[in-house]
């Protein structure tokens, strides 16, 4: 009953294909095909069983920030695994979590001083939402409970987590999830109703109709307004000029929290800890996930402004919500290591110094017909794909699904580049490389997206 | 910006108040007296920030198996970490993962063979029931969405894994959540409503009141049963005799799954490496986390039977679910070093040869008036305090929080024991050491538990 897979010889393959359930991966997907098994990784690089090399140009899933590999976070990790690998901050505190949450404060604008630990992205989108659902309560204003988030935004897969996600498809399965929560549009300027041609201005019409949803809906029943920095799913939308501002004045005109969902944006992938930092808002909660350790140990969180935690220092009360494995001291450990290369390696400068070059060196993937918009900020971007540029026609599902998974997903791959085609929204391929890559690496994903983006142009 | 909190000399009391959002923690109950923070472990000890040695009789919270401080778990995490420390399993495989799911197959009894990684308990629950809702759509029953589970149980807190939670208590602030969860009788034979003196009557009893909630509810819309092999909220009620044997007939009769929450009874604490192995039935899904790692990374998932993922492997069939940190390449790496130690150690065997040891020891405490019961199995006990032990008068809601968060929780600690004062059902005092533990480690449990518990009679 010991691991039979030691042996060297051992079949990974067919252990994966009888055992290892694999997330959101078509169950036919390797029917004809190996599964890619990834075994190492080195700075921006991850090489397969074979030993071939690939550009991680994802950051595993928007994760590794400092890129793979680091011996100093698996130092620390291990250091603080003989030490004190796991004690609940249920009615106790441990160094590690009391550490963190000091640096995390610190780092986090304005009041957002205070902070709890989940093991990731979902958990801490519950957490935003338990958290206003019960501050309401405590502060005399029960009926708050609703929550408006924007089209096509991906907050998790959790019940709660998911039912603020604005993916119908994902949702479908699973339904009746949890009422009372709406959707706004979100600002997709490519694709904009009104004023495609005037950032601005779309940008305070797309804010208004977060207002219109929470007037439609009875400002008095509106706990929350969740938005992501620069919008993932649907292909790195950024926010248009102003447009968070003007989403902090709505919910403050109606009393609502507004929660910046920063598990993708936080911890330099702007160029800057937040999202927040990076368009100047204060929202009254952050919620934060992937980078905060660039994935070398699961963790996630929320962090929340001062006057949402009064109500819970009165004599017998309680948020009344725990995570078995929240404020987990190696997560913690490797977070503080992680936030040490972070500064010590001048990580945000290298993203903000080079996301000109990121931006220039995508676009010039213009000159290829298919290439419909190419979009995002810092180091976090997102090409869309068009059947017709001038008339910006987007394919049918199937013809998506052909294009997408049948041959750019295994293309760019094969070629050597690891992304994301994604069709969760209109087609789009998208890069979110570990911080410390340049400009020697924004070439390699270009030319690799050149060749793999042309073959599917012409196959269109 | 760096770690204000390195030197020696810092105020971490002042930076835990100031910042870390503690879970299920009164937000006055440190007002007049110092956060408990505890800073390393060994073996079945932690220590404090005054070096003061305390006996961890709750393996932290259900969750250090194999003990703390174990230098070849941490090794193995490191070298993970620096091989390879995060890639995603969404499309995707990596060694670390696919090995544990072959090795969690084989550990699993029947055809429970495919395994679907979370990052925690709470995950693991909502993954299991989105699983049961997507599969009754795919295979023709769309109206099975419902999940029966049992009175007091406690299953999370995330939305959908708090609406099967069945303590009100922890539900009231968050609701609306997700609907058409039904709440059926738990096992505690100590209050039993019938048949308190026949334990296999009651068992009968309660497993069809399950059934009866199934047929009130409609069976074609019930997707799911869900049990804990011992129940832990409440105070550890084990199953009485034939009972859960009687729930997986109950579920076949109306074709809904059964799903055995084993966050809390997998891996040794039973003295098998699953509670249904312990109890000789086969559930359609397992859920764990906790000692998968003995905490020392943070992991979960659920173990399905193979007829599950059937629909699933039909092309264009996906089971629409992920969680970025699933299959955490060191969380895996973790979860197989702590096998090797429970395997190599022979703690399921030391389970077994002293968990009659540790309940004669625990019932010593038979002898104190304010003892009304002592149950449990393997390594997992709950003593139930009351008034009066001829009657099994409880304690009202205020005597039981004076009690038992007034006294008992701090003077225990007081005296060098960690383990868990609870009252989401009637108050108990509950024991779950590291698997490690023998006769040695009882007897100061006891000891400890006899002192504090003989002032509480005197104080009631």
């Amino acid at each position: 009953m010991t691991d039979r897979l030691n042996d060297p010889g051992a079949d990974l393959q067919q252990a994966a294909r009888d055992h290892l359930w694999m997330h959101f991966t078509d169950g036919s997907a390797y029917a004809d095909s190996e599964i890619p098994v990834i075994t190492r990784g080195e700075g921006p690089y991850v090489y397969d069983t074979r030993g071939r090399r690939r550009l991680d140009g994802l950051a595993g899933l928007f994760v590794s920030q400092v890129g793979h590999g680091r011996a100093e976070i698996a130092g620390a990790i291990a250091e603080q695994a003989r030490t004190l690998a796991y004690f609940p901050i249920w009615t106790y505190a441990h160094p590690a979590a009391v550490r963190l949450a000091d640096r995390l404060a610190a780092l986090a604008p304005g009041d957002l001083d205070r902070v709890f630990f989940t093991t990731g992205g979902s958990e801490a989108v519950e957490t935003a939402w338990k958290l206003a659902r019960q501050y309401f309560k405590a502060v005399g204003q029960p009926t708050r409970h609703k929550v408006v988030s924007r089209a096509v935004a991906y907050h998790g897969t959790t019940m709660g987590a998911l039912s603020i996600t604005g993916v119908q498809a994902l949702k479908s399965a699973f339904e009746p999830l949890v009422p009372s929560t709406i959707q706004a549009p979100n600002t997709n300027l490519y694709r904009a109703p009104v004023h495609r041609d005037d950032p601005e201005a779309f940008g305070a019409w797309a804010a208004d109709q977060i207002e219109q949803a929470i007037v439609q809906n009875g400002p008095e029943t509106v706990a929350a307004v969740y938005v992501e920095p620069v919008q993932n799913s649907g292909g790195c939308f950024p926010p248009p000029p102003g447009y968070l501002r003007r989403v902090r004045e709505i919910c403050d005109r109606h009393g609502v929290l507004m929660v910046s969902d920063e598990v993708i944006c936080a911890f330099g992938r702007l160029g800057e800890y937040f999202g927040a930092q990076r368009y100047d808002y204060l929202p009254d909660m952050i919620t934060f996930a992937k980078g905060v350790t660039s994935g070398y140990v699961p963790m996630g969180g929320v962090i929340a402004r001062e006057h949402l935690m009064a109500p819970f220092r009165e004599p017998g009360s309680m948020f009344s919500h725990g995570i078995t494995f929240g404020g987990h001291p190696v997560a913690a450990a490797a977070a503080l290591a992680n936030l040490d290369v972070i500064e010590s390696e001048g990580l945000l400068e290298n993203v903000r110094r080079n996301a000109p070059v990121f931006r220039a060196t995508l676009e010039k993937l213009y000159d290829l017909p298919i290439v419909g918009d190419v979009r995002g900020d810092g180091y976090f971007y997102g090409i869309e794909l068009v059947k017709d540029r001038e008339t910006r026609e987007t394919f049918s599902d199937d013809e998506a699904a052909r294009l997408l998974r049948g041959f750019v997903s295994p293309a760019l791959y094969d070629a050597g580049l690891i992304c994301r085609a994604d069709d969760r929204g209109d087609p789009v391929v998208q890069l979110s490389p570990p911080l410390i890559c340049g400009p020697e690496h924004f070439e390699e994903m270009e030319a690799i997206l050149r060749a793999v983006l042309s073959e599917a142009g012409r196959r269109v």
